[in-house]
């Protein structure tokens, strides 16, 4: 290919679309010469054409039409940042098929629909860059794709939410409530007037299974990840965590068993304060794996806004136009198999176990009996607070298996004097001695 | 290109080399996935072929000309792992010039040789690769080659030398002094029995103009870097810098200034404890970078070692075969410039300079009075110590000229009850308030 402008169409123009829009102009020189060529923005996609949108150059042609614009002759690469499965995945589907490249920041597609994606690509040598869909301006996938690719990962945790990371560092700082800290990143734009995708774990297990894919071969639907948001976090974990310098973050977990059986699981997890995870602080991501022979590695930067996920955007955009200038094709991916998933009660942690209970002699006792019932080892038990109703009881337990708690635990919710079993956090496992 | 296999010589069977040959064998399935077909190893070369190496496949062929098995006819990649500028980088220049990929984890050749490297690659169209030779298993120069190549880089802040970092968090957590904590450090193999290159900062100039040059195309030689090694860091210091949450960290730093200076510099510098370089501990690294777009990146990681060196090699070797599968050619390469480097003197930093002084009235105003007249405004002054000789004062600077610094030194020095300026040590600039 000579050094013709590739002509690019943009789906979509929210925050991230308005930023590209803006960098590829503001920045032309810099970006041709990086991508070995012009890139031409040749047109927007919106629902609203006639919409004035600040920041956006006013020469920009607008359409109504995703679809067609993707799909005109003269389009050689296509950036979907327009969201969902529906319109989304059917432009990005039919721009593959016609031999376009692809970039997306779409987690929901990519997690949803690898399997005919990749293939599709894979089939029209068309390349396909999604890195701003995990964990936004960081490169943590061409690290796994490439970088990674004569190593073998073992494990993956990823603090994937920032959402969830700013609250719960404002809960660890300045001792909040879930609540009030949900509020406060609302205000502040750190959460969405319906937070539930983020703080259920919803979209952390999204991109969990796009990590998964990429780092152990590993396919999976985000159904199959078995999630915890953070809405059952209080502060007063946060405060007992801080005391034995645990912090809490919400890890998105993705990692390969002895036996071959993949776990894959986002939920708040105990970190030492030493961990680098804890030193991901706000609305900061990171991503930590664990390689054979490199040993543990981190990503850590933006995890959305405008900017920072353009930035992502633009780094696709760069590679796949060197590809399609060297005539190299499709960006070469390793295969993923179905994954064979772990029993989820055959997962073992270290526990830690928050109980309400009326401070009477033998709860302890009582306590104590149903975890060894079930062949859950106490490593300690503090007790919290004196001559009230409830106090607390926090125990620690030693690695056990989660059928084995949950059944202690169901015996434990029956005593009397036991009000509630407010919490139960697990422990980060390398943390462990 | 077909699937056939692609001939790799390796030059160098130490530490890495011998990781690498036993990872290329015991993995060559995966690996010849990922490659797009198989890796064969066809010789090593070596300096005493006769010599047992534990842990190398027996079959491997040994030969003690590196030129000659570089140059094989038959040889498609070249791995570079023999260290130093002399038959190293003949090999590597002869290799490129025959349109041979090479690999190389030479962080001295790389650094003194670049341009001509960069040339031979590009018009031989040669793929060359040398992710290994900046903070080992890191990949942190793919990530600012490609991941970044949309965006800007303002800045790169690295903990690139282990060795000093294995030091400075000993003397920090264990209280141990300079002396102290390098010889365990010798003692447990992350120092060198000669480790000036390593504690005087040269090993991390090298590094940091690798990084200059592919964050901010700043062409510049080793030699130009400012350097100050750790050498000179007290545990006093550690122990002060930690009363403020604080610690040291020896930073390799490269930034543009508004003029489009470059500073490329290598000292220790004061952190605050909650920033992620902080939970840079022991002998791994860490490459801290801001970018326009992006904002704050950074990459973590072990610097050193076999296996995480030889896993970053292996990444490189994967993608150069994918390369040469594809037809894809030379690595596309930003262009540099000759950097055009700042005036030290001019440099700006908050500063914490410890004095050890007699204990009598009129020295803090002395002192005082030198800082002010060069125009240096103090932020804080405390004394360590009462009715000793010497007893101590730090003064924290605002931010000031380095050159404005000097000259009050100078004076502050010639004091009569000043026995010493014992240490002065930069703030982090993201740092100050």
């Amino acid at each position: 290919m000579n050094n013709r402008p590739l002509k690019v169409a943009l789906l979509g123009l929210g925050n991230v679309g308005a930023a590209l829009a803006s960098e590829l102009q503001r920045r032309s020189d810099a970006i041709a010469d990086r991508a070995g060529g012009p890139l031409e923005l040749v047109g927007a996609a919106v629902r609203d054409p006639a919409r004035a949108r600040p920041g956006v150059p006013d020469a920009l042609a607008r359409s109504a039409d995703p679809m067609a614009l993707a799909l005109r002759e003269d389009v050689d690469i296509v950036v979907e940042l327009m969201g969902g499965t529906g319109l989304a995945g059917e432009v990005v589907r039919a721009a593959l098929a016609a031999g376009k490249a692809v970039v997306t920041a779409n987690k929901a597609l990519v997690a949803s629909d690898a399997d005919r994606l990749f293939a599709l690509a894979k089939v029209h040598d068309a390349p396909l860059g999604f890195e701003a869909a995990v964990a936004g301006a960081i490169p943590a996938l061409r690290a796994l794709e490439v970088s990674l690719a004569g190593d073998r990962i073992r494990r993956v945790a990823g603090i994937v939410n920032g959402t969830c990371n700013y609250i719960l560092t404002r809960m660890e700082v300045a001792g909040l409530d879930f609540d009030a800290a949900l509020a406060e990143a609302q205000r502040l734009g750190f959460a969405e007037a319906d937070p539930s995708s983020d703080v259920d774990g919803e979209d952390a297990a999204f991109k969990l299974t796009i990590l998964a894919r990429l780092a152990l071969g590993a396919a999976a639907a985000p159904e199959a990840v078995s999630r915890e948001g953070i809405r059952g976090v209080r502060a007063e974990d946060l405060r007992r965590a801080a005391e034995v310098d645990l912090v809490v973050r919400l890890l998105a977990i993705a990692e390969r068993g002895d036996d071959g059986a993949i776990d894959l699981r986002v939920h708040p997890t105990l970190v030492p304060k030493e961990h680098p995870l804890a030193a991901v602080r706000g609305p900061m991501n990171a991503v930590w794996v664990e390689a054979e022979a490199a040993g543990p590695l981190m990503f850590y930067g933006a995890g959305a806004g405008g900017l920072p996920t353009a930035s992502a955007v633009l780094g696709d955009l760069v590679a796949v136009a060197q590809r399609l200038r060297s005539g190299a094709g499709a960006v070469p991916r390793a295969g993923s198999e179905a994954a064979k998933l772990v029993d989820p009660g055959a997962r073992q942690a270290s526990v830690h176990v928050a109980c309400l209970v009326a401070d009477e002699p033998g709860v302890l006792a009582a306590i104590a009996g149903a975890f060894a019932r079930h062949g859950v080892s106490v490593e300690s038990c503090v007790q919290h607070g004196r001559h009230a109703d409830p106090v607390e009881l926090v125990f620690v337990t030693h690695r056990c298996r989660e059928d084995a708690l949950d059944a202690a635990l169901a015996e434990v919710r029956a005593l009397p004097a036991v009000r509630e079993v407010a919490s139960r956090l697990r422990v980060q496992p390398d943390a462990e001695g």
